[in-house]
This record gives C-alpha cells, structure tokens and sequence, in this order.
C-alpha cells in the first residue's frame, strides 16, 4: 500500500523546521490557515506529549476548482503538515498526500486536483531546510 | 464506494447551525481547535463563494491513542465538519468519515480509534438541529 503522507527527518531546531515549513509552502502558494500545537492542546487533556504542531494549508485557486466539482470536499480540508519532534530529538516534517486521503471521493475533477496538490506538498517537504543547508555551507565556506 | 462523510440538510439558519454543530461536539467529547471561513479565505483571492465554513474538531482521548499508535495520524487531522450554504438556500452539515479518509493508513490500532470517532461523528450529524426542532416542539405547543 502507498503511504499517505509525505515525510523527511530536517536537520534543524522544531522552532527553525516550522518556520522552514511555512516559508516553502508560501513559495508553493499555500496559505496557513490554521496552526494547532497539539502539546498544549493534550497538556488541557492532562495527556504529556511532545513537540507536535499541526499547520493547515490552503491553495485557494486548487480549493476554489476541487470545491466546484463536489461541495463536501471540505471535509478533507484544509491539507494537514506535521512538524514534530521525535523521542530520539530528531525533528521530523510531513504533509498528506491527498491522493490517498481522497481517495474515498470518487470524482475525476477532484482527483485531479488531488494530484496537483500532492504533486505540490511532495515539493514542499523535498525543499524545507533546503536553504538553511545552503546558508550553512555559505557560512562554513566564507 | 460507501461515502467519506455524514451529511445532512437542516432546518435552520446557518448561523444556527453552527452554534448547533459547535454545542453538539463538545457534548461528544469533541473540541473545535479550528476554524476556517472560506468564503472570507477565497475574498482574499478574489474569489467568490457561499458561506462555507470547515470546524476543526478533535478528541484529545482518542487523538493521544492514535498518535502513540502512528505518530504520523497527524497528517489526518483535526477531523473537519463542515457547515455551508447551498445555492439554494438550504443549509448542509457534514463531517469527514475518518474510517474513509484513514483508510489508507493500514494499522489496525488508528482503525479502531478511526472507528469510535467515526461513530461519534455520525451521531454528531444525526443530532445537529435536534434540540432545536424539540425547543419549536415546546414553543409552538405552550
């Protein structure tokens, strides 16, 4: 079976990998609209979890065209990125790929543009941290 | 191919509606983390929409079992239940099934608790509105 989601160990802070995170997606014109520190969120539970955010991203001209075609789309949206950090402290990113997760949609317009999505997301996780790596080099070169 | 959500018309204003949608969650244990105007959201792109509002909803109880299951599950999530306005007037709610959209995530713990919160979400769609039609109920026969 594929996997659902797209995913790489970043070889930075939790803190500079969300920031990474939301720099290329705006790259790939999406939107953050929502943020959700599910730490905090479980810490109200009195559950103890690690660094775990969930940032909720939007294309909206991809949204307005997948929306046309079938108006309970919604309920797969907006698109879930992870930025966590595991027990071993390695900091890990993810994005869905919505050709899995909307699969159950039997649609070919919103197929489509699940393509076109998963096609972007795939890009944002290859490139986060991509342009600290090269800072990094610059630095160590100068 | 079953269907990837609960949906049902109701009979109210859509401000009611989500006011309905919001009480009956918290009284299954959901909390609504999100929440995302579309039709503010496509404005911004210069798009035009119908009032669509997508809730970000999520059990912390059930959402801990998952995540110590997978701890990728967080590329599925908050659970989105949608409220809009049709074209024609009517009011729709839906909420995402999670046994659909996490269908492709093939571990057997996150297919129980995708389960549970499925079942919880459809009880949440067969009661939105309810308490609202038995308040008429009083009203019309006091």
């Amino acid at each position: 079976m594929s996997s659902y989601h797209f995913s790489k160990i970043v070889h930075m802070s939790f803190d500079d990998a969300v920031h990474s995170v939301k720099r290329v997606l705006r790259k790939h014109d999406f939107r953050v609209l929502t943020e959700i520190n599910m730490e905090d969120n479980f810490k109200k539970a009195n559950l103890s979890f690690r660094p775990y955010l969930i940032l909720g991203a939007c294309n909206p001209q991809l949204t307005y065209r997948a929306l046309q075609a079938e108006d309970k789309v919604g309920t797969m949206l907006p698109c879930s990125v992870v930025v966590q950090q595991k027990d071993d402290g390695n900091v890990e990113v993810s994005a869905v790929d919505p050709v899995m997760s909307m699969r159950p949609i039997d649609h070919v317009q919103v197929g489509e543009v699940a393509r076109e999505i998963s096609s972007h997301l795939q890009k944002v996780i290859d490139e986060v941290g991509e342009t600290q790596v090269a800072a990094n080099l610059v630095i160590a070169a100068a």
